[in-house]
């Protein structure tokens, strides 16, 4: 038996892994990370992509706390997108497309240059548990570490089980081993573990794929970087491409059914709802002839092709029929078959909100492993969980952030207060205060805990600091500045394809008009020439001002809510304009009153909002029926 | 069940598989690789290095066929160096580090770049065998693929056993599962199947090393490539280190013996005798005291360290307390433990010469599953393997390279002809014509076949016939022209290094004095301004002509050996300067003539010499008593 001792030990090496032994290192505690492969540190297992609908804004979070996902996606992408730029800023949320290789090597590189940071090749078979208390680990080449804190990122490897048609293969990832021992001790040690399930689709080789029939989607130009510590990015860019599935392809699918373990009842671990796969799209949509292929490149190495969205457990001669009737994939040649995995997650409620175990003290849990879905909510997770331990490790108080301030909050408000019983992803939906919780200003918000912790270096905190100071200034600026309606003025604003004044108005108010642009602005010379990071969170700020006060005054009133009494009989099916799974949730849930009903996870404010008015609208019908009170808390 | 059609299958993406893949598909056959993992094709799996002494060899035919190793490693190698230049031309031999990421990264793309090649993830599971020949192979996922030919290359994945102390883990290599399902196949068809093994050193990290304490070794100037294809090479080069071990070390690997797998009796598998476990050099040659280590890097982004030298199974506890005894390791951290890996390989007398099986027609071995050890060993068969299987799906003669016109041809010979029971490396001194297999002139001995076989192209075909001519007008030349040994000459050689002149002699007989150099005549401008890649193996070819004529009549010689019958009872033993290992092997294969005895892998030509002087004598004392003849063949 060898014996090592480590302040913190992080148990694998995927993107919650990562950040977590980056940020107990970075806090000066001396880190292991166990991984059962050093040379798959950082591998994207599904996807080649980072960021996209509300995940944009948790990886500028992390970035903002200190964490590592947004430097390495702008070091190593070769597409960058902003999402939903026709809606409300609050949602604009930045993708980008990663070269896989190149993300790997760029953060198992990270890793290995950090100070405090050890990384070492073994697994980890259980833990070393002393009166409720983790401290060490046991791994299966007779290995025990100890140290003050522990925190497990396992993934997809936990007693992980591969489906591709009837076949079924132990696996942790396709080609690599499952967690076995562990998965039963955690087990042993009572962790209430369940079964989630999730999906990867087949790998096609771009040169069998005839591109001409496709839809070409490029770079968005002036793309912001995920990462404060980023001063340029001027990678070669590559397009992505769009698809499409056919009735064709459903009828394939359909006519094959039988043989999806997903519907032949072998997988019984519950998939991402809003990532199906393409049997559930088929058979949960029945009114859809058609489902959106996004086709990525998985990096400049090699032709190797993930199309996004159709995820599979079909045998693989099922999977070839299917996606040889899709335009463009004629003569496709496929690389990797899709397959689906079943792993072993245990119910996050088992969670204080430092992801710390309630059962065992020290010992924490992030990503697949508390039920969520996705590199950026692991990642995010990862980072917490880092940071709580190395605060622990220390005899420090922990470290929380709350709802109102971070989606981070939000993600391990949902996870440790509701649980989730299918893979949980983030979604701006989620979030009371998304008027508030932006991309644009994450470092206004988060960065100052970033430096408290010791996580964001002095360069990078003055840089922040002097953003900030430059935006308020700016602001107060704009607000003193009047704009008289002058022919001068106007012609000069016309130039500048800025629309004219017609009264006497502050640039602050000229700037709040919808057809106002501030890059226009700062051409005219009008707006100070500062970079693009601080004058669209500025424009942001002014332009939805009115938004942000109302959203505040509507968190106020949400927190009312936990006193309006839902009837106990009452039929959410009714409801119109509820979604499927909004009714399913809340009669699954079954919330005695619309606060608790606000707080399900996947329960938009919008749903909240119906929900309110159909209540009201029930009560003044059955007038004074006190139906409500005979609901129990 | 899913169909495909191909000519030609590769089984294992490994060097063996990827040399094969190439080859069969630049013949221009429809050629389809299934490997585990398409992220690890092109993996080294043990030491960062391609070439050495006679592997460098390799390297350079390989190239001259239109293989791709030499390629890779020029343009992914870190740092170049010429083994043996204080010896003969014979034994100079080229060898580089390599980046083992871009490496792996540099081999995969040529892969999925060429036309004809497709790659498949799955596992090979069966054999789909018609009247002895096989016709395709089946998958673990339900795939079958009908082909012409299969060529498998398995590596160390057959019923692969990994052993680090009294662990013992079933995997293809560390992280990576086995391959079960065909290794039973391949007894169930009824091969000679056997057991091997081969070991793995710990992985270091850098930052734990005290280099200070080491000896730094760098590369080479004036490194000739590996390849033809190679026009220059300016990548960054690194250094390698030298250390170590000592009595401490050994006294701790010693008194640990009992916990070795090699030495309690469970590994029962071969290791390869002149790549040992530190195990077996602490018990094998109890008189040493230390033994070197050569600490090679991994590559430009990762600080993991391969010490080569020190491979080991103890358990990693032990593994640690012997390393912290090596200067410049007394603080080291291990990444990865060291471990020994016993495999199924298959007698390689069950192959013809063109490395196809002799009971299943049109299935090739190659690699590791042939007996060998060495990335060069198995690229060379996999590519021997690739040529004749595309012949044979033409319905083409077969392409066998003989002994004396290359290392490949001695490579492919010892295996089919004598078989081995331990992993099988290739050095100088398996050749008969060592002088003539010379790196230098690989291309003038194999780029004809190359080009026939359709693996090189115009271009480089053009390039080669060029340097060829050059070099026979050039030596042509030389034996004209007259020195005169004038003031002025003589003054003239001086100034460029050069020794005087005292009689008339021709510059070809000037040039085979050994104190004269190519490179200083060429600066004197007495030799034609050639480049390095002609002039080398022109001024070898002058040099050391007398000893090359010599080298073919000792060729000949060497065929008369067959008339020379070994006494039945003699005593190999009392010969004195045979090595254990040539004595051993003596004793084991017990040929009955010295032609018998000279073909027997691993007895050098010296040994034979001294073998026929003691027959000889022997002979002489016993006088006229007909021993000899008792001995049957």
């Amino acid at each position: 038996m060898r014996s090592l001792n480590y302040d913190v030990v992080v148990v694998g090496g995927g993107h919650a892994g990562c950040e977590a032994a980056l940020a107990s290192a970075r806090m000066n505690k001396k880190t292991l990370l166990i991984t059962m492969s050093i040379d798959r540190i950082g591998q994207m297992s599904c996807n080649p992509a980072i960021g996209g609908t509300a995940k944009g804004h948790l990886v500028k979070e992390i970035d903002a706390l200190g964490g590592e996902m947004g430097a390495a996606i702008d070091k190593t992408g070769i597409q960058f997108r902003v999402l939903n730029k026709s809606k409300g800023p609050a949602i604009w949320s930045s993708r980008a497309q990663a070269d896989m290789d190149l993300y790997r090597s760029y953060m198992r590189k990270t890793l290995e240059d950090t100070p405090n940071l050890d990384i070492l090749q073994d697994t980890v078979a259980s833990l070393i548990i002393d009166n409720n208390a983790v401290v060490g680990v046991n791994t299966s080449l007779d290995q025990s570490v100890h140290s003050s804190c522990v925190i497990l990122t396992t993934g997809t490897f936990l007693n992980g089980l591969i489906h591709i048609g009837e076949r079924r293969i132990t696996a942790g990832r396709a080609g690599e081993p499952a967690s076995i021992e562990l998965a039963q001790a955690l087990k042993d040690y009572g962790f209430q573990v369940g079964r989630m399930k999730t999906g990867t689709t087949p790998r096609l080789d771009a040169r069998s794929i005839d591109f001409s029939k496709l839809e070409r989607q490029d770079s968005d130009p002036d793309f912001v970087p995920f990462s404060m510590r980023t001063k340029e990015m001027n990678q070669k860019l590559v397009p992505c491409y769009i698809t499409h599935t056919n009735e064709k392809t459903h009828e394939v699918i359909r006519s094959h059914m039988h043989l999806s373990p997903l519907y032949s009842g072998i997988i019984t671990g519950i998939g991402p709802r809003y990532c199906p796969s393409i049997e559930d799209k088929v058979v949960k949509f029945p009114e859809r002839i058609s489902h959106q292929i996004f086709i990525e490149p998985e990096g400049y190495q090699t032709h190797e092709i993930y199309p996004n969205g159709i995820s599979t457990s079909l045998p693989i001669h099922v999977q070839e029929a299917f996606l040889k009737t899709i335009a463009g994939f004629e003569n496709v040649i496929i690389m990797k078959p899709g397959y689906a995995i079943e792993y072993d997650y245990v119910q996050p409620t088992e969670l204080h909100p430092t992801l710390e175990t309630k059962k065992i003290a020290n010992l924490y849990f992030a990503g697949q492993l508390n039920g969520t879905t996705g590199y950026e909510e692991a990642a995010a997770q990862g980072l917490i969980a880092g940071i709580n331990a190395a605060l622990k490790a220390d005899g420090k108080a922990p470290f929380i952030l709350s709802r109102s301030e971070s989606y981070i909050g939000v993600l391990i408000d949902d996870l440790t207060t509701l649980g989730t019983n299918e893979p949980y992803r983030m979604f701006t939906s989620r979030a009371e205060n998304r008027l508030k919780l932006r991309e644009d200003n994450a470092d206004a918000r988060l960065s100052e805990y970033g430096k408290k912790l010791g996580l964001i270096n002095e360069e990078i905190y003055v840089e922040f600091k002097d953003r900030i100071q430059k935006m308020e200034s700016e602001r107060a600026r704009i607000k003193g500045i009047w704009l008289n309606p002058t022919p001068e003025l106007n012609a000069k604003l016309t130039s500048f394809q800025l629309p004219e004044v017609s009264n006497n108005v502050t640039l602050e108010a000229y700037l709040k008009r919808p057809e106002t642009n501030i890059r226009n602005l700062r051409e005219s010379g009008l707006i100070s020439n500062y970079d693009l990071r601080i004058l669209r969170c500025l424009e942001i700020e002014v332009k939805y001002d009115g938004y942000i006060k109302r959203e505040e005054t509507l968190s106020d009133k949400l927190k009312t809510f936990d006193h309006v009494w839902i009837p106990k009989e009452f039929n959410y099916a009714k409801v119109s304009g509820l979604s499927r799974e909004v009714v399913e949730k809340l009669k699954r849930h079954n919330p005695s009153t619309l606060g608790q009903a606000s707080r399900i996870s996947g329960i938009t404010p919008a749903a909240v909002t119906l929900l309110h008015t159909m209540i009201d609208r029930e009560r003044v019908i059955k007038k004074t029926k006190e139906t409500t009170i005979e609901h129990s808390l």
